[in-house]
């Protein structure tokens, strides 16, 4: 399906160009369009396409021509999010985006919308306000918390499959409720979703506990890669081109064994080395406080969080060990 | 410390023994002794001491002697659950039990107590109320939420310290709200333990997070002993007293292994087999719907519910896995 590229001017004729507005302004922009087109961000996750599904469901309940656009393929787990819907064909009045950080993110295919967005309801405290008016609450846990209130503002009753879709996104934003940018707010919107109907037994068990055959391959593989350094509170895994050969494994997968090695009792500081195709070397460093994974990575030309930050090696697996466990090893006596 | 054996025999005196009673009638109970002491069952888990540290904080916050009592060793990690709290040694006028489905479960050195407990507070269905009087709730996903409204219901406000034990009951009864046993006033209880200032991403990560070094090495030779069956849809993992001596490791850290077979994608029977030390071979079964791992079980002299149950092997190993298989096999004939 391929939609047109015609984009309404709303809100450059009657509003401030790229400007965060409130609940009531973004439902009022929502109704006075009959055809919206919907854009998820690429790589998508369960709270874009959570919120994308969830938002569709409710303005074709209010009778409106809607569909959600996505740059990749959508992962196979997250059918139950569009099952029983249609596909819809229409020239769209206007674009929503939804958890789109960034217009970068929309991917290649959908990168022609870029400057085109009406309206962007997201929670990234980071965006930078490039869609025409923008519903941004950065204390949101996932965007969906967001849509679930532009669509009880839109006053669509909440059914099964909406609730589904909304606790998708709440629940893998947050690690099932798990990591520290959870609220209480999130704990109420999930209870509403639940006395809804949300399957949130299924939804949680298919997104934390299903595992392919060939990840589990890759992480015991990982496993026997193990190394443990400074008294032990220095894990290193090393991911081998070979490794993923074996497995059938692949990178996107490989993403969850970043988080094992700071996993193990009493280690601070969990490093992940990944062999890229050409020979280089990624570094995802992962720590506790109060040790730096972002400074760590810093000093080695890389960069990110708190706890949890990356850098590249243009060297083998072994050379970049030795590289990085000495910025390690100075980390670990600092914090002593 | 020891507890002397002192019951009060006010629920004998006022009451019909054994009886389920309400809330309000609970909380008179409590409000009657000065010196209570608190049992939790053996093998403690995160509800039962959350349970028995809240409690215990909220009753001292009333000026009372009380203390809790376990029979087993408490695992390090709930060590924030009773910190900065000194041990009170007493004449316990009354006695409570939490989380306690049944005396049995007092464990050896708390059996002198079992027929002697005043009050439990509990949420197993199947408890056989063995108590002087029984708060029961069997809707709760924990016993933690029932001892939350004790506490409210007592007029203590609650302070970060019993949210954090409060939390701890949910949060691992639950699996940390991914559980069908969760509803949505464990949500709407563990949103206002938030706001009352409960650690909830540290407890999250302590308890769900947090893998000692000899597990993942156990892990790791389960996952080589990982045997797939009939089209992908049986895996089967093997633990021999071999990989318990090689990782270090033991049998209560084990029971976390036997959720991975049934994790992996497409597997509809999930099989773990134990070798004990004598020789013996205990199984743990784990299915998908339809499948019924307690129908399973039952066939081999074991029992258990739906969707988890287990059954003991007088035999080798390679043995067990001989008798197991087609009973695995008849069932996923019967449910196609």
């Amino acid at each position: 399906m391929k939609f047109p590229v015609y984009v309404s001017a709303y809100i450059r004729e009657i509003m401030l160009p790229n400007v965060k507005i409130e609940l009531s302004e973004a439902v009022s922009l929502i109704k006075r369009y009959e055809n919206i087109l919907i854009l998820t961000h690429s790589l998508p996750d369960g709270d874009t396409l959570g919120c994308g599904y969830a938002l569709c469901r409710a303005l074709r309940a209010l009778g409106k021509r809607t569909d959600v656009a996505c740059s990749d393929e959508l992962p196979k787990k997250y059918a139950y999010l569009w099952e029983g819907m249609e596909r819809q064909d229409f020239e769209p009045q206007a674009i929503i985006a939804v958890d789109l950080a960034d217009a970068a993110l929309l991917g290649d295919s959908l990168s022609l919308y870029a400057g085109k967005i009406d309206l962007c309801i997201d929670h990234h405290p980071s965006n930078p306000l490039f869609a025409g008016a923008t519903l941004l609450d950065p204390d949101a846990a996932a965007a969906a918390e967001i849509v679930c209130e532009v669509i009880q503002a839109l006053d669509v009753p909440i059914d099964e499959a909406m609730a589904n879709c909304l606790y998708t996104g709440i629940s893998t934003d947050t690690g099932c409720f798990r990591f520290s940018n959870t609220t209480a707010k999130s704990h109420r919107i999930a209870a509403e979703l639940i006395e809804l109907g949300a399957s949130y037994a299924d939804i949680n068990r298919i997104m934390f506990e299903t595992k392919s055959a060939s990840y589990l391959e890759l992480q015991k593989l990982a496993l026997d890669s193990l190394e443990l350094h400074f008294d032990n509170l220095c894990a290193v895994i090393s991911l081998t081109q070979e490794m993923f050969r074996v497995s059938g494994s692949n990178e996107v997968e490989s993403e969850g064994i970043a988080s094992l090695p700071r996993q193990i009792e009493g280690v601070m500081v969990g490093i992940t080395l990944r062999e890229r195709p050409g020979g280089q070397v990624r570094a995802s460093v992962r720590t506790h406080a109060p040790l730096s994974a972002g400074d760590i990575c810093k000093k080695l030309g890389g960069g990110g969080h708190p706890r949890a930050a990356g850098c590249r090696f243009d060297c083998q697996m072994e050379e970049a060990k030795a590289l990085i466990l000495p910025i390690v090893y100075e980390a670990l006596e600092e914090a002593k």
